[in-house]
């Protein structure tokens, strides 16, 4: 019943522009970004908090469906937004945001977009960061965001920037895709191809912590496929694979060829770019 | 019965050198470095760990006894050792401490001394760093070693740093020491005097953040000192208080005078200098 009435009243509205929320979230206690049923996930505290603010029922894209654990600093959330919405004071939205999300979500920023925007279809590359501890010390600040290899003294960059290099452009990711969804996606006839602009590894000290990170962007991932790209990529680190191996991995268009998946909670969402332009600051 | 017979193993022993373990902490969970009856703390644990894998009680000095929430990259723990203990490989000893001690405690590394060395005492400096995130946007990564100002979108640093420059060079601190600590000193006839070299205030990006930082070093710190100064030094930040007032409140001598006392999950003892040559890098 509370369907239907809620049903009605959205078919009534019309939707002038669109609202682009950019929301930072610590993954630890979620069961991922996507809603399931009976479980803590990102768009639901974020749709419940949505509801609760505009009244009404929201259908909500997002930039990247990232897994439990995953954390985001810049995820994007859309939905279409009524003119009445829209000339409510932006910095009303933002504090009852604040206010009715959990404290390990955090409300970056606000933005308008045209009508029809989608934080999903519309984003041109997605950022991704991987931190990695090497070594017998235990990371102290960092400890929730960092994949501690405390049995790996060292990981050698250049050689996995080397491996790394065939990564670059329009590939059959399939090798780093979570076997379970390949198979889905090509059941359904659809591509395991992504293009990704960069895989690099760099060694940065943040916090007072020595790290070695992994930047990936690309158009777009397939599930699990930064985890996939970066566990293969350590395996060359540490020397248990060549340099030349990940090219060899890439070929075989089979998740078994590739290394392990590194933990989700090494994972960040740091950015999303969408066409200049789109995106209108709000607040 | 249990303590005289270690007491008179302890006599027994010849100490031919002293051993430094440097270790970082997350103080969250800790009701701070000192061992306190009944409750977690670092020193405790630290001793726990330490009389484990030597068998015998130890006496520990250390650089800094944070407070409850403190957090520590560096801190320095030491005791005196036997030359049987200083022939057992440096990294048994750094495993073993490394699987006795919590999650939230990281063995960094460990050093000899000459005999008589005392991590507290040879101390020629102290270092900490202060975090601070304001604006409306909760921090994400850096959540549980930052003081969050919700309601203050921005903090004047050229201000914080005209109005730090007095408290440089050796002065009375007694008005940035917590009033009762303060009583207890002078009781005794101890000093209230401490010599900074360092309170600088900047702005940094950690982990995709925008932090403001308080830098304090000194060769010794009162209790709540740097906690204080952080309080005080962020009045004259929001604007609530003219640049002048930190010299007035250093001359009043006097803890009602400063500013609040800054929460301590901000906080964390980043590093610690000794004479040039006394540690020697063990591992």
């Amino acid at each position: 019943m509370a369907e239907e009435t809620a049903g009605a009243l959205t078919e009534e509205l019309t939707f002038t522009e669109a609202i682009a929320v950019e929301l930072g979230y610590r993954g630890a206690h979620f069961a991922g970004y996507a809603e399931q049923p009976g479980q803590r996930t990102v768009a639901g505290e974020m749709r419940r908090a949505l509801e609760t603010v505009l009244r009404r029922p929201i259908e909500m894209d997002c930039a990247g469906r990232t897994d439990a654990g995953v954390h985001a600093l810049a995820q994007y959330v859309s939905f279409p937004a009524t003119a009445a919405e829209l000339s409510m004071p932006a910095r009303r939205l933002m504090s009852s945001l604040v206010a009715l999300t959990p404290d390990d979500i955090s409300i970056r920023a606000l933005h308008r977009a045209p009508a029809g925007f989608s934080a999903r279809f519309d984003a041109e590359a997605r950022h991704y960061r991987y931190r990695v501890a090497c070594g017998p010390t235990r990371p102290v600040m960092g400890w929730d965001h960092t994949w501690w290899l405390r049995t790996v003294p060292e990981l050698d960059v250049d050689a996995m920037n080397a491996a790394a290099r065939p990564l670059v452009g329009e590939h059959d990711f399939r090798s780093f895709c979570k076997a379970s969804s390949a198979e889905l996606l090509i059941a359904d006839g659809r591509s395991t191809s992504r293009n990704l602009s960069d895989v690099s590894v760099d060694v940065t000290v943040e916090a007072g912590e020595r790290l070695i990170v992994f930047d990936v962007a690309g158009n777009a991932f397939l599930h699990n496929m930064v985890r996939a790209i970066v566990g293969t990529l350590v395996e060359v680190g540490r020397g248990h694979r060549p340099v030349g191996w990940v090219a060899d991995v890439l070929a075989a268009r089979d998740r078994c060829a590739a290394g392990p998946t590194a933990p989700a909670q090494g994972l960040v969402l740091e950015c999303v770019d969408y066409p200049s332009g789109v995106l209108t600051p709000w607040l």
